[in-house]
C-alpha cells in the first residue's frame, strides 16, 4: 500500500517555518503499519494540482496538508477537485461549523470566508476541526483516497488523532497493531542494534524504528501478538538494564518527576554551565511543582559562594570546574533547600574559556542525597555550546533518575 | 530560474529525524535571490534515480541531500550518475581526503568505505567536507546543475557556506544582493505587514520574507541599491520604534547580553513559572558569563521565602501569582546578587493549578534596577505549558532589553 504526503504552504517552501508534518505523520503511520513513500512540499500556486493528480493515481492514500483556509492563496480544495476531476460542492453543514468556529473565536464571520471554506469536492467525508475554521476531508475515487488536512499543527494533529485514525482502522487492516516505545540512555544506536535487533526479530517484532537524539535512542516496535509484549519487555530489560529508562514512551524528565512524586521525594538543582536547562526540562513536565522546589543558576563564582556556601578558596586552588566545587554545590543545594536530592553541574560550555588542562566540553557533575555521601562524575562532551548543555543535562537528569529509583549509579 | 530540492534518507522519510534541510536551504537561497519551487523527500531506495532525473531536466539547479556515506543504503552517487547518464569515475584526490578524514576521527579507514566514497559522476566539481568523510559535488550537464550535499546538518551547512555560496555567486547573477534582517517583538505579523509593506516596496525592497515565532516576527529584506540600507532602517525604526530589537539578525537574548556587556551591567533572574527557561536562553549566548551572574528558580513558596526574602504572609493574603510577590522576588534577587538588573516571573503554566480568579496563563513579571523603583506587569498568555513558558520568557527578556537600553518600558 503506497502512501504519499504533499505539504503545501508558502511559509514552508520559503523556509519561514519548519515542516513538522512529515515527522508527525510518519510517526503516526508507523503505528498503523503504514510508510510514506514520497513526500513533497509545493508552494500554494500552480504546481499543486499536478502534484496531487500524479500522487493520487499512483498511491492508495495521498495526504495533503495546508491550503484549507479562507484566503486567496488557500487553493487545496480547488486543486484537489480539479486533480480528481470532481465538482466542488457546497456543504451546508460545513458552513454552519465554520460560522460557529468564527463565533467561538469572537469574530463576526466574514461571509466570503465562510463561503469559501464550505466548498469541498463531491462525496467528501468531512473532518471536523475543533481548533480552527478549516474543515478537513477524505475523498475516495476508484480505490484511491485523498486526505485533506489543515496546515497548523495544532489543528492537524488533533484532527488526525480524532478523525483519521478511526477511519484508517476501518479501511485498512493491519495485524501488526501492537506497539511498544522504549528509550535507552547513553548507548550508541549501532550498539543497540547489534545487541537486540536479531533477538527482537526472533521474538516476533516485525518493524523496528530507531531514533537517535543527543544522549539517547528511542526504539519503536510493532508486532502482531499482544501476548508477546511481556517477552519483548523482558528482552529489552535484559539487554539494557538500567540504561533502559522507559517502556512507555515517556521522556527522561517525565520519568524523574513521576517516580519522585510517587516516592514523595523533593529535588533541587545547582547549575552552572547548563544555565537553567536542567530545571527548565524538569519544569516542562506538568505536575513538576510537587517534586522540584529549588533551583540555583550560580553562573558566577560569587553566586556559588554566597548561595551555595562553596568555599571561596576552592576557586584558586582547584578551580570552578572541579570535583570539589561540584560536590560543594550539590551539598549546598541539599542543605539550603531541604530537598531529598540535589544535582549540581559545573563545566566549560565554550566556545571561549577552555585551557589545555580544562578544555571546552569538560564538566563535573555531583549528585547529593539526604543521608548519603555525595557522588561526583567527570565527563567530557566536546561539541558546540547548545549540544554540550543538552548532553550535560541529559547525563545529570539520568543521575537523578537512577538515584530516585535506587538503581546503581555509574562508577565515579 | 527553477530550483528543486531532493532530500533522501530513511531517517527522514520514516520520521526518525526532522527534515531541517528545506528550512535551512530556503533561508540561504533567499539571500541569493533563489526560491525552491518543489521539495521532495524520498527513502534511500529505488525512487531516487527517477526523482533526480525528473527534477534535473526541468530545473536549473537540483540540490540533493543525503545518501553520500559509505553504507549500502547510501545510493545518491549511483542514482545521480544513472539519472544523468554519466559514468561513475574514481577521484584519487577524494580518496585521499576520505582517508585523512577517517584518520582525523581516529579510525583505521576501511578500504571498501574509502573506495565507495571516492566515486562520483564524471566531471564532478568536488566539494570538501571538513566535518565528515562524505565529499559533496556539483555536476553540470546541458545547462542544468546538480548539487550533492551530505545529510548531517553539521556537515551540510558548513559545506554550503564555504563551497556552494561562492560557486553560486560566480554562476548566477543577482542584482538584489543587499539584505537586511530585522526582528520585531510583540506586534502581530498582519499588523506589521499592513504598516510597512507598501512603504518598503516604495523604498526599493524587492523581496520581503516574514517569519513568525512565539512573541516575535522576523523580517528579511532583499534589495538592489546598497545606498538604500540607511533609508530602509529609518523606515523600520519609524514604524516600530522600540519594538524593533535588531536590524542585524540577532536573537533577543544576544541583544540583551551584548548591550549589557557593553555597559558592564550585571543581570540576575528569579523565575517561578518559567522554571529556568529565561536563564537558559540568556546562557545560550556565548560570553553570557560576563553579564549573567545569579539565577534562582524558586518553584516552591518556601524557596521564594528563604532565597529571595519574599514575605511569607503574601502567599496567604495575595497569593504567589501577584504583583506583590513578583516585586518582592525582583527586589530579593537584586539585593542577594548585587546585580544591576533583576527580572522576576511568577505565573500559572498549567494544565493544573488555575482558578476562576487566577486562570492558567496568568503571569506577573517584575523588573528591578539598582536605584530605581521596581516595575511590574500582569499578562495573560493562555496556551499550552511550553508555549506559555516561551511567551513569558520572551516578554521578560524584552523587559531586560528595554531597561538595559534605557528605552521606555511598557505601561505597568
Amino acid at each position: 500500500m503506497r502512501i504519499e504526503l504533499i505539504n503545501t504552504g508558502t511559509e514552508i517552501i520559503l523556509g519561514y517555518k519548519p515542516n513538522t508534518h512529515l515527522e508527525f505523520l510518519a510517526n503516526q503511520l508507523f503505528f498503523l503499519d503504514g510508510k510514506i513513500a514520497l513526500q513533497q512540499t509545493v508552494g500554494d500556486g500552480d504546481e499543486l494540482k499536478e502534484v496531487i493528480k500524479t500522487s493520487f493515481y499512483r498511491s492508495t492514500v495521498t495526504i495533503v496538508t495546508g491550503g484549507l483556509g479562507p484566503t486567496s492563496d488557500d487553493l487545496t480544495r480547488e486543486a484537489a477537485a480539479a486533480a480528481l476531476n470532481l465538482p466542488l460542492v457546497f456543504y451546508p453543514e460545513v458552513s454552519k461549523k465554520v460560522k460557529s468556529q468564527y463565533e467561538a473565536q469572537g469574530i463576526q464571520a466574514p461571509e466570503w470566508a465562510v463561503q469559501k471554506q464550505s466548498f469541498f469536492p463531491e462525496n467528501s467525508l468531512i473532518l471536523e476541526n475543533p481548533y480552527g475554521t478549516a474543515c478537513g476531508a477524505i475523498i475516495e475515487k476508484e480505490g484511491h483516497y485523498l486526505i485533506l488536512l489543515p496546515g497548523p499543527p495544532r489543528e492537524l494533529e488533533p484532527m488526525w488523532k480524532k478523525s483519521v485514525i478511526p477511519w484508517w482502522k476501518t479501511h485498512f487492516h493491519s495485524e501488526k497493531t501492537n506497539r511498544l516505545v522504549c528509550r535507552i540512555i547513553g548507548v550508541p544506536e549501532s550498539v543497540i542494534q547489534e545487541k537486540i535487533e536479531s533477538k527482537l526479530k526472533l521474538a516476533g517484532i516485525e518493524e523496528i524504528g530507531y531514533c537517535e537524539s543527543p544522549g539517547e535512542v528511542s526504539l519503536r516496535l510493532l508486532f502482531k501478538d499482544p501476548a508477546a509484549t511481556e517477552k519483548i519487555a523482558q528482552l529489552l530489560i535484559e539487554a539494557f538494564g538500567d540504561d533502559l529508562y522507559t517502556l512507555e514512551d515517556q521522556t527522561l524528565e517525565e520519568v524523574v518527576i513521576k517516580n519522585a512524586a510517587a516516592k514523595n521525594l523533593k529535588v533541587a538543582t545547582a547549575e552552572s554551565c547548563t544555565g537553567g536547562l536542567i530545571s527548565n526540562r524538569l519544569t516542562d513536565v506538568p505536575g513538576s511543582s510537587a517534586v522540584f522546589t529549588h533551583g540555583w543558576v550560580t553562573y558566577s563564582n560569587e553566586a556559588k559562594i554566597s548561595q551555595l556556601k562553596v568555599n571561596s578558596h576552592l576557586f584558586s586552588s582547584v578551580g570552578a570546574v572541579s570535583r570539589e566545587v561540584a560536590e560543594a554545590m550539590a551539598l549546598g543545594a541539599l542543605e539550603a533547600s531541604g530537598a531529598d536530592l540535589s544535582l549540581a553541574v559545573t563545566g566549560i560550555a565554550g566556545p571561549q574559556g577552555g585551557t589545555p588542562e580544562k578544555p571546552v566540553g569538560l564538566v563535573w557533575l555531583a549528585i547529593g542525597r539526604k543521608g548519603k555521601p555525595i557522588r561526583s562524575y567527570e565527563r567530557f562532551f566536546p561539541s558546540d555550546r547548545l549540544t554540550f548543555k543538552r548532553l550535560v543535562s541529559q547525563f545529570g537528569i539520568d543521575l537523578l533518575r537512577r538515584s530516585i529509583l535506587d538503581k546503581n549509579l555509574p562508577k565515579c
